[in-house]
C-alpha cells in the first residue's frame, strides 16, 4: 500500500444560505481545494462526493455526475457515497483506498449539503431518513429524541454531565468565534445553555448542532506526489478506520458507547501504530453535546464516565491538553451533513499546517477525525499526522 | 492487485411488490448469495449496497448499516453508493477494489430497490433526481423525453431503426419467458411493440423499462478463497471500468454515442486484455430500445450506425453469436434501479456457471456487464471469465 497524503483543501463559509444551489457550492470548495493543491484539473483522476439528503431536499442525485460537470473534471469516474452524517468520510475513505492502492494516484473527495431552503419539519423527515423509516421513524423517532435517550442512560450509568454538556457548547461557540467559516461564531456563556430552551429533555437547543449549507473538499495525492509539490507542510492519512453497527437504537448492545467508534478507532490506532495520548487534537462528531463526550471516551481519550470530567477541567479546549473541535464542530461550526466529515479533515490539515490564526493549536502534528453516521451506525476515524 | 472472483449470488423475484419492504427483499437476496457462497457471516469483512431512490420512496437512507443490521453482520463497515440506475456496479467496484487491493478478503455487494407502492407521478419525479434538477428537471425533462431525443438524433445521423429497437423489446421478453425472476415473462410480437402506445415519439411503451420492486446480491473473495471453496465453476472479475460524463444532455459532446461507456469499455479491455471479439454475452443497460443499439455499438461489438443491424440478424438474440441480455434485461426481467448492476452479475454469473436452464448460452466463458446511470452521466463495466 501506498502512503496518501492531503494535497489540498477548500471549503465554503457554512450557515444559511438558502439561495445557494447546490452547483454553486461544489464550485466555491472544489474550486478552492484544487487551487490549493496546484494541480491541473485533468490530473484529477476521480471524484468521490458524500451527499445526505439532496435527493429528498433538492430533487438532485447523481451528484458526482452533477459535480464533476461543475467543475469541469472531463470522463473521470464518480462516486456518492451516503451513510448519513458519516456520507463525507465514506467519500473519504472509498478515495483513500483507490490512492493507497494504486488505482489513481490523484484524487478530488467532497461533500456538500443544502438544507436551510426547505421548512423544519421537511428537514426533520429527511435527516430521520439516517434511521430506520418503519421501526424507528414511524413511531415518532427524532435524532434529538434518540440522542436524549442516550444522555438520560449516559447519567444513569455514570453521572448527571448536564453541567459538562453545556461546557461543550461554550467552548464550541468559543473555537467558532475564532473560525471566519463557522455558521455560529459568537460566545455563549454557561447560564445561557443551562437555562435554554429544552428540546428533548436533558437536551436543550444548545446541546444540538447545526442545520447548516455547505460544501467541503480535499484532494489526496499520494506522499510522493505531496513532496514533489511542495507547497504545503505533507499532511500523511497515517490511519484509517471505518467499522459499522445496527441501524436501530433499541437492537445496540451499549448506547453510552458506540460499538462502531470503538472498532473504527482500534484499526486507526493500529494502522497508524499509535494510541489516543499520541493524538494532539481531533475534531469529535458533536452532534449533540452527550455525543462529544461518549466520543472522546470511545477514542480512549479518557476513561468511561470521565470524559465530563475533562471537558469540566479545560482539557479539551483550546488552550487544553487535548483540544477537541478548534474548529467549533457542529455545534457552533454547522453540521452540513454530507460535508460534514470533509470539513472536519479541512480543520485538522489546517491546524497541522500552521494555518488556524487565532485558534491555532501550538503542538498541532497529529490530528484525528471521528465521523458517526445516524445513531452511531457508521463510524470513520481518520489520522493524520503532518510531516 | 490481487485476483477477485465472485464466488455467491442471491437476487429475488423481480415484479410489483408494493408490499415487500426494503428489509425484507434485502433479506431474501442477501441470505441466497451468503447461502451459495457457502462462507459464514462472520468471514464477511465489509458491505457495499447500491440504492437510487428509497430516501425519496421509502423515506429510508444510511441504508448500508440497515441491511447489516437485517443480515446479521455485526460491526462490518458498510458503504451505500448512488449513481443513479449505476449505482448497483458503483458498490461493485468499491467491493472489488477493497478485495483487490487487500483491504478485506470476503465482502457482500448487493443492491436494492422499492418502488412499486407509489403513484407514478411520484416515482418519475424520483427517477429525474438522476437528471440535474435546475437545469433538466425544472424544465419538464423525463427520461423517455431525453432519450426520445437521442434515437431521434440517432436516427439523424444514421438511419430509422424504429423496426430494431422493436426487435429488441421482442428478443428481451423472449429471454425474460426462460427466466423465474422476470417481471414480465411472457413473449411480444413485433406486431405489437410497432403498434404499441406512443410514450414520447419515436418512444412506445414497449421501448421502455421497467418499474421494479427487487435486490440482487453477490460475494466477492479472493480468487485464492473461491478455488479453495470449490463449490462452483470460479468466475473471476477480470477487468473493470468505470468512466463519467457531464450529467446534463445538452453539455454532452454526442449523444449517439457515451463517453463514458466507451472510455469504461476501454478500460475494461485493457484489463482483461481482452477485446469486444472475446465476450461470449453480455448484460447490457437497455433502458430504453434505443440504449441497447447504442451501447452494443459502444461496446465494440459492432460498427456505429450497424448496432440495429446485428439485432435484426438476429446475432444479438438468444441463439445468436453475440446474446444480449439473456436475463431479460432491464426491458423485460425489470430494472430495480439500485440493484440492476448486480442482478446483471447474477445473470452473467448463473450462465457462466452453466446454471441459466432454458436460457442457458451454449459457449459461455467470458461475459460482460454494461451500467448506465442518468443519461448517461456514469458508465461501469465489468468483465468475467468462468475458470
Amino acid at each position: 500500500m501506498r502512503s496518501v497524503s492531503v494535497i489540498g483543501i477548500g471549503e465554503t463559509q457554512m450557515g444559511r444560505f438558502p439561495a445557494r444551489s447546490l452547483r454553486e457550492m461544489v464550485s466555491i470548495a472544489g474550486e478552492k481545494a484544487i487551487l490549493d493543491a496546484g494541480v491541473e484539473k485533468k490530473e484529477i483522476q476521480a471524484l468521490y462526493i458524500g451527499n445526505f439528503v439532496a435527493q429528498q431536499l433538492c430533487g438532485q442525485g447523481h451528484m458526482g455526475s452533477q459535480a464533476s460537470e461543475v467543475l469541469g473534471l472531463g470522463n473521470i469516474p464518480t462516486v456518492r457515497t451516503e451513510a448519513a452524517c458519516a456520507s463525507g468520510s465514506e467519500a473519504f475513505r472509498m478515495g483513500l483506498i483507490a490512492v493507497m492502492s494504486g488505482i489513481y494516484d490523484i484524487v478530488l473527495v467532497g461533500g456538500v449539503e443544502k438544507m436551510t431552503h426547505r421548512n423544519t419539519e421537511t428537514v426533520t423527515e429527511a435527516i430521520a431518513s439516517a434511521m430506520d423509516y418503519e421501526l424507528e421513524m414511524m413511531e415518532g423517532f427524532t435524532f434529538p429524541a434518540n440522542f436524549a435517550m442516550i444522555a438520560s442512560r449516559y447519567f444513569h450509568e455514570y453521572r448527571n454531565v448536564k453541567r459538562e454538556m453545556a461546557l461543550c457548547a461554550v467552548n464550541a461557540h468559543h473555537n467558532a468565534s475564532l473560525n471566519p467559516d463557522a455558521q455560529m461564531p459568537k460566545e455563549v456563556t454557561l447560564e445561557a445553555v443551562l437555562s435554554a430552551q429544552r428540546i428533548a429533555d436533558p437536551l436543550s437547543i444548545f446541546d444540538c448542532s447545526l442545520v447548516t449549507d455547505g460544501a467541503a473538499f480535499v484532494v489526496l495525492a499520494t506522499t510522493e506526489i505531496a513532496k514533489r509539490l511542495g507547497r504545503h507542510r505533507v499532511v500523511e492519512v497515517i490511519g484509517s478506520g471505518h467499522a459499522g453497527d445496527v441501524i436501530t437504537l433499541a437492537a445496540k448492545k451499549s448506547i453510552t458507547s458506540f460499538a462502531a467508534a470503538t472498532s473504527a478507532a482500534a484499526q486507526a490506532y493500529k494502522a497508524a501504530c499509535l494510541g489516543p495520548g499520541d493524538i494532539d487534537l481531533a475534531e469529535v462528531h458533536d452532534c449533540f453535546t452527550i455525543t462529544q463526550i461518549i466520543n472522546i471516551e470511545d477514542l480512549g481519550f479518557f476513561e468511561r464516565g470521565h470524559g465530563g470530567d475533562a471537558v469540566a477541567e479545560g482539557v479539551t479546549a483550546l488552550g487544553g491538553k487535548k483540544p477537541i473541535n478548534t474548529s467549533g464542530g457542529l455545534k457552533a461550526k454547522g453540521h452540513p451533513i454530507g460535508a460534514t466529515g470533509i470539513s472536519q479533515i479541512y480543520e485538522i490539515v489546517t491546524q497541522l499546517r500552521g494555518d488556524a490564526g487565532p485558534r491555532q493549536v501550538r503542538k498541532a502534528d497529529i490530528g484525528l477525525t471521528h465521523n458517526l453516521g445516524g445513531t452511531a451506525g457508521t463510524c470513520l476515524i481518520h489520522i493524520f499526522r503532518g510531516e
